[in-house]
């Protein structure tokens, strides 16, 4: 009788535990951060040294994963492989006490990673309609083998984890969906027209650089993000007979042209945002707005205008002053920067421009030629990647240079320089 | 020592089922199915006769649910008022026998419902960061009154069902968020000429209308109801110059005009959409194909063309028959049957056609006047609900006519031939 009472007050610690630990797999929708969440309790209640959630890809038969201790990027392998494989293809529970002895086992991760597997355990992951959606894998045990009480631990687990997987994966689905829609809008609308062409993807790219070199959070540049692609989608309402005109605009087209930022705002606050985005219309319509209050729409000033806003300006306008338009080429990078330079403290924040100045030379080349689809070699992009605007400008007022310095000068100027083949 | 055995087994019991419950409602991301999931698990476990949960909207210190069984529209009070506010307001567990002896009890709803409430239990909801977002209301315990044991267990269950309704909340801001972003897309690319000026609403109204009576399930639903929202998104590759011309326009600008068909398609091709809408560019880029092979841009025939595409080829043409044009009122409602009956089974399909008759009289005039801003008399729209166009064209072509048949025509010409005031 005392046993049994021991056996059920397991169990019940057992349970509660399960409750508890499920209810914290729910509350995560990011996939990635719930992977983790994931394998860190499976990892401690366990007692091992190592788990991994793998997703089974049905239409490739691969299976990958976001999470793996000690390995950075995303794992990718097909499911006819090892020993996770084998449970994803059968189903089956295995109970490994020693992976190399065992010929299903591809030794091919821990040759590249140097780790050593000893104990497997998988188990597999399922929907509400039964069918295999991933594999948990957990690595060496801490002290022996794992029990049958493991086996039976993971498998309520796997259950509780696999809704909030699924869960997650729709949540994604979701976001993934209405990004890139938001995207291909702002593509297309700048495609109208050759010279805006591609110009608020690479507005986009430059402001998340700048928000990331600030350590603004997720959310923050989720904002910035969806703005800097929104910015000019009130050109939509300004005829294209004066928003595309080569010639010289008149005083009164170029009025007409300047609607265009309180017209963004008006259409995108018709838009239900979250709430992290609630912000966004504010800021897409305060892109020519200036410190000094000379700006547009509303003259603004300062800290009247919001970060993103001011953000969203300085790559504005170094996207329009870097772009090749028709029949020429860039304008030279000390003169653009020199514009920059000189609008800073009036028109632009200088806090904004300095650290654009701190966009990593590799990363301006890319965005510079994004959408161009010209080859850029690794090699050079790598040698960039030491180097900033910042450096650049020093090296080019320097005058006994170094041959590295040399280098940067003329790499990065053969990319900038170069003629674009449509 | 038998009796502690009896105890743990009952707590093992409830734990279990508690987990069970638990991941039923994490599975639901669907936050109307998911409140009526939890409101029938707690009916049941508990033994009562009624389960309401009531979400808190802290902004409006209201209480709101979709949920009520017995009531069917969405309920939304005070969180001032009633057993289920004071536990809003206060965080405390209320577990009331007699509800009229109670002087917090709101008789309000009673009265309405003839409902007659006699036991209660109420007990928050809170989130993560123990915030108070709703209350469970249990009405009518079976037998008796409501145990202690009743409390402990809707406690256990509040608490799993708080983090699957975020969840659930979480998904469906964000879906509302593409929708609302989809709509202001498509109301801000019509409005760009006064022609046009709400098509695609009307046409994505229109259209889900015949999906409707089609009984079409909800993810074929939201594919029309998409496609329809996006079928002329193209046309943001026609030149304004061309689309907007109000002269006749020749045959090479007629080639033009019809290339936003193809264009929807490649345009619309780019986005992610989730599983269920794969197949909008393919529906939207059909809207002007015709049965008989002879539309554009593919000449698919009969069943090659996916039942959206021709669903929104009949509502596109009746919207472009029935808006009113700059200077003139709309064309004769006979008139634009006989067009829809003339291309029945060439243009059209028969059975789309047959269903589209088969709206009510209110909702077509709903849809046709949406966004005129102009009244529509109540007493007008209840009499209207219940005839469709098919009962509208018999009645025309009838003699001797009832009063009521004479009605329901009169009724239908004064909103249909209504001068549009803009």
């Amino acid at each position: 009788m005392r046993e049994q009472l021991d056996i059920l007050k397991n169990e019940n610690e057992r349970l509660l535990s399960i409750l508890q630990i499920s209810q914290s797999f729910t509350a995560e929708l990011d996939l990635e951060l719930l992977l983790k969440k994931i394998s860190d309790v499976v990892r401690s209640v366990l007692r091992a040294d190592r788990c991994t959630v793998f997703l089974y890809d049905s239409e490739r038969n691969e299976l990958w994963s976001k999470v793996a201790t000690g390995i950075k990027n995303e794992i990718r392998f097909s499911a006819e492989l090892g020993l996770a494989g084998y449970t994803a293809r059968t189903g089956e529970v295995l109970n490994i006490p020693d992976a190399y002895a065992d010929t299903r086992f591809n030794p091919e991760i821990d040759k590249k990673t140097g780790y050593r597997t000893e104990t497997v355990l998988t188990i597999p992951l399922r929907d509400e309609k039964n069918e295999i959606t991933g594999v948990f894998q957990v690595l060496n045990k801490k002290n022996g083998q794992f029990t049958e009480e493991d086996e039976k631990l993971l498998g309520a687990l796997a259950s509780t984890a696999s809704t909030a997987i699924e869960n997650s994966k729709s949540y994604e689905d979701l976001h993934r969906s209405f990004i890139s829609f938001i995207e291909t809008l702002s593509t297309t609308l700048d495609s109208r027209d050759y010279i805006t062409s591609g110009h608020s993807r690479r507005v986009t790219l430059y402001s998340v650089q700048i928000a990331q070199l600030m350590k603004l959070n997720r959310n923050e540049l989720d904002l910035i993000r969806f703005a800097a692609l929104l910015h000019d989608i009130g050109k939509l309402g300004i005829p294209e007979m004066v928003l595309f005109k080569n010639k010289r605009l008149s005083e009164d087209e170029y009025e007409i042209i300047k609607r265009h930022a309180s017209l963004s705002h008006t259409i995108l606050n018709k838009i239900h945002f979250q709430k992290h985005l609630k912000d966004l219309p504010k800021i897409a319509a305060s892109h020519h707005e200036k410190i000094d209050g000379k700006g547009y729409p509303k003259g603004l000033k300062g800290d009247q205008i919001p970060l993103g806003g001011k953000i969203i300006a300085v790559c504005d306008v170094f996207d329009a002053l870097t772009s090749r338009k028709q029949y020429s080429d860039r304008l030279d990078i000390e003169k653009v920067i020199e514009i920059l330079e000189s609008e800073t403290g009036t028109s632009f924040e200088p806090y904004v421009v300095y650290q654009f100045k701190n966009i990593p030379l590799n990363i301006l080349i890319e965005i510079l030629e994004f959408g161009h689809h010209e080859e850029l070699i690794e090699s050079d992009l790598r040698f960039l990647s030491k180097f900033t605007m910042k450096d650049l400008l020093e090296i080019r007022r320097t005058k006994n240079r170094t041959a590295e310095q040399r280098r940067l000068d003329e790499t990065f100027i053969r990319y900038y320089s170069r003629k674009y083949r449509k």
